[in-house]
């Protein structure tokens, strides 16, 4: 692990526990029914990766006031939101490693408390005060759900091109991660310049983290990602991965497969199979090179921001989304 | 119909157009993968009480600004959106005479167009720049989705009692038409006197509306309400009409009556039976009584109020409410 990797870990062991005493502070302020579906969901050991950008981005520009981990931890609740509505949709049996929200608590239960942590984050940001805030919030949930309405939408669709692909990433996962960042700049009273930097790099970073997530699907086992491998194919979902491996076929093979895809449900043994072939085959590494030219434009994007310990981190944040492995 | 119900009937024919445009054009703005299933949702012929209750009450504390018919659109994206989810936990086939969204556009694409409308009704208000009226919009969403929480935890509990029926549709549907009634005032930028008198005749027309509501679903028919009669009842939901029955009964009857709900499915003679016992009982009529407590409380709450014609149209909702038909 490098030097800045390692900054990066000690940075996140010390914010951590100050972002889950935030989130615990607003689920206790919540309704007795719900507390229990948000603190299984709140508590199931997520990455903090979205309220950590908004701590960074706002230090960054000075951030004066109280409560910046309470701010931070709305994206959180926002995100675990669309989770929990992503779970039911695709049928999740697993988050993390613990048994998706839905699976305990039912259908109703798990949509109606998405709901209320949804509330809960625009609650929390209205406290600011901050016009601006909330509009950068309401967006990021609007383009995700309509992000994840597209995905749906593209269901089985193996004609989907590179690009309608990223346009899909883009709406589920970038726009709610560029929000992580453009919220701290906002509650920092940042320029409007570093606020264009900051949506440059969070669009950026979050294409990354989406196809790295893509990749991962391909190669990282269930034990590492809290999740079975393969996911994305049984779900009929044509990431890059698939994608890239379908253009390498001649037609002929390229069309057998698709047919094949086609018509669900495919053997266990055959989808470890293809799983197999694009693994090895390269298509989940060229995924991640592919992250590699947008992590290059995040990285592009911090270079206007003056020196400061949080721009390191910001640039280790980078390397660590290429290199995670869950 | 009486003269003020006649003043009411014309100024909702004034207002519904412009409504309408407003809510056009925020489905206008809206992705084109979203629309359709918005268009569905938000043409389906909803009463537009709660818009109108915005406007009433913003006018009657002189509002200022423009824009008025798009606040008050926001508060019906906020109630469809809840319906949408709503329907699909309730496995509703109607809604308002047409086919509930989910049973059109599937469950995936519901959910997540939900979420969008949610988060729409949000952002319009943040266009307003005043965080009280954000956080009572929040406020009102938490609390809708508390509310339909409790009552499926409610679901076959014939030990019931009244007041955790009425907490149970303060929460589903009061909160959200007291947030109405509020954000008009906060608009308006109205007293905190009347901010306080806005929200008790919110509060209690929403718990009437509900009685009401609750009494219609066993005398109405689908032809007037547009959904089948009894849908609560089949449902496994004790609302008051049914509650009232039970307790009408001799402990025997009683216990067998519920020992025979707590298996269901009945069969639709049965059905028939017991909606027809319930509501030639004079149950349902005697919950419409109940109304009659609640909207005494909301007109209490109009007298502090100026002469106005908003304040009489306001009266006018609180007959509307009680006399209403479906």
């Amino acid at each position: 692990m490098n030097h800045g990797l390692v900054q990066l870990k000690v940075a996140f062991s010390k914010e951590l526990p100050v972002i889950d005493a935030a989130i615990d502070a607003e689920i206790t302020q919540l309704a007795p029914i719900i507390r229990p579906v948000a603190e299984h969901v709140m508590q199931g050991g997520g990455k903090r990766l979205r309220p950590m950008l908004t701590i960074l981005f706002a230090r960054a520009f000075h951030w004066r006031g109280d409560n910046l981990h309470t701010l931070a931890s709305a994206l959180e609740f926002l995100h675990s939101a669309t989770l929990m509505h992503d779970d039911i949709i695709d049928n999740a049996e697993l988050r993390r490693g613990k048994p998706a929200a839905h699976t305990i608590f039912g259908l109703a239960p798990t949509i109606l408390a998405g709901d209320v942590l949804l509330a809960l984050a625009n609650e929390i940001v209205a406290r600011t005060g901050n016009p601006d805030l909330i509009t950068c919030f309401s967006k990021a949930i609007m383009q995700t759900a309509t992000g994840e309405i597209m995905e749906i939408a593209a269901l089985g669709n193996a004609a989907m091109s590179k690009a309608e692909y990223i346009e899909i990433i883009t709406g589920k996962t970038a726009y709610l991660i560029q929000s992580a960042c453009e919220s701290g700049v906002i509650a920092a009273q940042g320029s409007p310049k570093a606020r264009e930097a900051a949506r440059i790099f969070g669009l950026n970073l979050g294409i990354a983290f989406q196809l790295v997530d893509d990749a991962l699907d391909y190669t990282s086992s269930s034990a590492t990602s809290g999740k079975p491998l393969g996911g994305d194919l049984r779900e009929g979902k044509y990431t890059l991965p698939l994608l890239l491996y379908l253009e390498s076929l001649e037609q002929k093979q390229r069309a057998a497969l698709i047919a094949e895809l086609s018509q669900p449900p495919i053997s266990g043994t055959r989808q470890e199979e293809i799983i197999a072939l694009i693994s090895t085959g390269g298509y989940a590494q060229q995924t991640r090179n592919e992250a590699k030219a947008y992590l290059n434009l995040a990285k592009q994007a911090l270079d206007s921001f003056p020196m400061s310990q949080e721009k390191n981190l910001l640039n280790s944040i980078i390397d660590f989304v290429l290199t995670r492995e869950k």
